[in-house]
């Protein structure tokens, strides 16, 4: 009766079969209980949860988005009921509603099984700076869990919960999906309020979501966010760019060969370049580029300024009772007290310029792959040398937010020692779906048990939202053509040419009246039409609706119908407007047309 | 022979009936020569200058957008052949090579006579901050010019130039604009590069500019501007939002009476309610609005830490060098050595709260209304205590561009002494244009003579760009229509209904087959037609694209025609999709239909 992982869909036919939540979440309590990986903190009072999870046992499963699904939150971001440490036991709060992000999620009808352990205060990537212990990695208790969102990936992992919340300001979303042989959506920032969140580098901050599978994430990502207007740092979507959809070529950039980084690893970087061959597989193709500006900017991230955001979250706690920190993070937080105005001015200077450089490899390519970490440590090679260490596993992650990037960490492989292997992929803000997209492309390709849960998950669709849709195609037969007179209208869009097409034989072709320019119209007719040449432009849709303003009766933008049935944006005639129209349809050609005609 | 005045369009119609450059620049150059208002600091050498417009005299006068258009460079700014001093001679460099906005001007054919005075290293909004002299003003030299870009305005209001180049950080493109009678525009920071200029505040300078006219300032905008990949600051122009088109009513801020300042000021205040009615008889529907956010912004410029921006700017010459500073301008620079990285940040979090309050105006008007400066005091006052009296003039300027909007700065009045009394329109980023369009309406209206010139300008249309429109209008006649199920895709891209209109009488009107929705189509006919009610809905035109993406066959968009003869983006049907559609064109109206369908 209790179903045998805890995906979405899963846990769905679960409840659909009739699984009760009360049922279910008695078991997990018992689960995160039992938890020997020191991933919680604190976990809601049986009693509480149960009464939440019976809350819902009488509802119909389909009345609610995420019906009982058991997810954790790390230990920085607020549940009513449960102190927030922050990794910091002196530091606790009991705060007084729960987290914007958490409350959305509630009221979808997720339950939260408690608080998570983190790197205090969020600063690290590695798991093992908290009082509350190291936290063990859920696939080798050796090895470290990665942080800073070290329980919350780990809960997830092994099978405790759906989902988990962290958060990621340098990497602690990703590192630990990495290490935990998940998906780490490091979400757009802004797009998940920050509201009830303990801030790291609140200019940078984002809430990130681990779960087994990209579909999951999108699932969960669509119901967490949204605009927070009493979170200054939130902002309101945007319209994606490209989607990855199968079929679909796309261009994806790779560090140069000497740029990458995997400090003595002797796994990945041969499950790295499988990697590269996978996505190349998948319609990808590689582009070598210049990593530099990349690594300069995650250089400033700990040698710049925003250290000081750190020093700022916590300044009156760390100063009246400075032993109340963990050694290596009261360390780093005070150097942020050191920097001035000045210094914190230059860097922003540097960081507009590095990310001008870094911006324009989009002209280049839809995405960029890298590993997520270089390396995997053990717990005890960290603690020898903590901040080395802490420094290399955030090599590929330290850039993302500083540059406002969205970005998927995805396993990739299984290494020979057991332990998983993680890429990443990024690409610009607002790319957070098509980049979940791909992702689950690539999940469907790799087929890993996700996790430590040794079961392959099944093959979910992923469908994207339809309103987040950012690019339109449009079939053009007349004067927009390529090297005709109205084709800067779309190449000053931004439109490109996807290819030559032909319309399904069901239009009369017009040579209108007027002009210049000469323009053609289409006409669908229920018999005796012919097929017209075409070629199908992609555009932004934000820069679509000028073009369409600027269309003069009698055409029109509509559907057309192509040769293979499909249907797609183009340009349609009213008959009203056919007086003096040469009737061309047996040409079935423009460029034919005015070949004759110049 | 000579022009009387040097507005854009005396001084082509002069070019076109025959006066060469040369002979107009031999005249300016004495003109500028003789300046008494210590507005030059350098001035191009005659044989220089008169080889510039000598190179011009053969050409057409319509070959360049601003041929033979004589301007001046505020001394922060690079032009190759003069020294750049930002008004501090032991801080001189010479140039290598023009600004980016200057090479731009020049390239279209505008001829520069010289560098300004300014306050040092524009810091100052008053004037007098300068060794080399206190500007004096162009209407009367007891007064400040203001400042900082003092000398710019000047020149242009004592018709020894036609247009001139500032800067504007806190003010300065706009306070000399109001005390010289003149236009100012602060563009949306980032259009204008920023390459070849002395930084004040590097993250919040913009190059500004002043004229005798909005249309000139539009002119002179449209040539100046553009990406600029080596300016880390630069940003792409995007589409503007709502336009002010005579005829379109609008709504305008304005502050509290109580949150208004005029520093004892016996002139400004009825002047001020004289033009909130102005605006309001011009379309304008005034909206009382709390100041409070913009005032605690203003305070942040100066108060925070953005100081620290002026003192990295000339950091190592005022550490090498601090008695070659202006003492004023030293005191002021040198304090922002002094904050730290931490406040640094927080100011910047205040900022981003801040702005959200600013910002949740705009759901309530198109733009705000202010005086430019509250008072006009005299260069012995400021002199007598600089730094309060700096601070004043800075009431209604210091917030702009920390908050990321544009402004116009328009001569409103001549007060019974004599003196100019300005207002500011303001909008958000990438307004300028509808800001511009609006101000040379104010101009039309007001007819006032701008700068020390004494003449009333011609009226000249203001054209704005046509790719420039940010809003698209669309009739439509069914499922989109209030309250019908599909109208939330308009109101869930942010449109408004305009109102109810009838289609001209040359439409066949049809319930078409299939649904729900239930949809009507419009087929245009050349007799036989009747009317259909529709409405006419607004909205952004970035929105657009996605909506008619959306539109299944046989409908699309394309222009309908209304009672009034007038076309207007709507709803068009294929006749090919006609089939088991009933005609439905005596109704005349979708509701009628649904009603007795329903």
């Amino acid at each position: 009766m209790l179903p045998t992982r805890l995906d979405l869909a899963t846990l769905a036919a679960a409840y659909r079969q009739g699984l009760k939540p009360s049922t279910l979440f008695a078991h997990l309590h018992a689960l995160a209980r039992a938890d020997e990986h020191l991933a919680w903190i604190s976990l809601l009072p049986e009693g509480e949860l149960l009464a939440r999870a019976r809350a819902l046992d009488e509802q119909d499963p389909a009345s609610l988005p995420l019906y009982g699904v058991p997810f954790a939150i790390k230990d920085n971001i607020d549940l009513a009921g449960l102190p927030t440490t922050a990794g910091c036991p002196d530091f606790a709060y009991a705060p007084a509603a729960d987290a914007k992000v958490v409350a959305r999620l509630i009221a979808a009808g997720a339950i939260p099984l408690g608080k998570t352990n983190l790197d205090q205060f969020a600063t690290g990537l590695n798991g093992t700076r908290s009082p509350y212990g190291a936290c063990r990695n859920a696939i080798n208790p050796a090895y470290i869990s990665g942080g800073s969102s070290s329980g919350s990936a780990v809960v997830v992992a092994a099978g405790q919960v759906s989902f988990s919340l962290g958060t990621d300001t340098a990497g602690s979303g990703r590192v630990p999906a990495a290490f935990n042989n998940l998906v780490g959506l490091k979400p757009t920032c802004g797009l998940l309020s920050s509201s009830g969140l303990v801030p790291a580098c609140r200019s940078i901050d984002t809430i990130s979501i681990f779960t087994l599978s990209a579909a999951d994430a999108a699932a969960v990502f669509a119901v967490a966010r949204g605009f927070d207007e009493a979170d200054a740092y939130s902002r309101p979507a945007e319209t994606h760019g490209r989607r990855f959809p199968a079929g679909e070529p796309f261009r994806f950039g790779v560090p140069r060969p000497e740029q990458l980084a995997f400090f003595g690893d002797p796994h990945n970087p041969a499950l790295f370049e499988a990697a590269v061959a996978r996505l190349a597989a998948l319609g990808g193709t590689p582009v070598v580029l210049d990593f530099s500006p990349f690594l300069d900017t995650a250089r400033l991230l700990y040698g710049g300024p925003w250290v000081a955001e750190r020093y700022h979250a916590i300044k009156d706690f760390i100063e009246r009772q400075p032993d109340s920190v963990f050694p290596v993070t009261r360390e780093i937080t005070l150097g942020g007290a050191r920097a001035s105005a000045v210094e914190a001015f230059d860097a922003q200077y540097r960081l507009k310029a590095l990310k001008r450089r870094c911006d324009a490899v989009w002209q280049d390519v839809d995405l960029i792959l890298t590993p997520t970490a270089g390396h995997h440590p053990t717990i005890a090679a960290v603690e020898a040398d903590p901040i080395r260490i802490n420094t290399e596993l955030g090599y590929y992650t330290n850039f993302m937010n500083l540059l406002d990037y969205s970005a998927v960490a995805v396993p990739a492989a299984i290494r020979a020692d057991g332990l998983p292997f993680g890429i990443t992929l990024f690409a610009p803000a607002h790319q957070d779906i098509p980049l979940l997209e791909l992702s689950a492309r690539w999940q469907a390709d790799t087929r890993l048990s996700p996790g430590a849960t040794g079961q392959v998950l099944p093959d979910v669709p992923f469908i994207p939202e339809p309103a987040a849709s950012g690019m339109v195609r449009v079939a053009v037969c007349g004067a927009h053509l390529s090297g005709l007179p109205l084709n800067w209208q779309l190449t000053q869009r931004g439109a490109r040419l996807i290819g030559a097409v032909r319309s399904a034989p069901e239009y009369r072709f017009y040579a209108l009246a007027g002009g210049p320019p000469l323009r053609p119209g289409m006409v669908r007719v229920a018999e005796g039409g012919g097929s017209v040449d075409m070629e199908v432009w992609e555009l932004p849709a934000r820069h679509f609706g000028s073009f369409v303003a600027g269309i003069p009766a009698p055409l029109g933008i509509g559907k057309v119908k192509l040769e293979d049935g499909s249907q797609v944006c183009g340009f349609i005639c009213e008959s009203g407007g056919l007086a003096g129209a040469e009737d061309i349809t047996p040409l079935g050609s423009w460029r034919t047309w005015l070949a004759r005609h110049a």
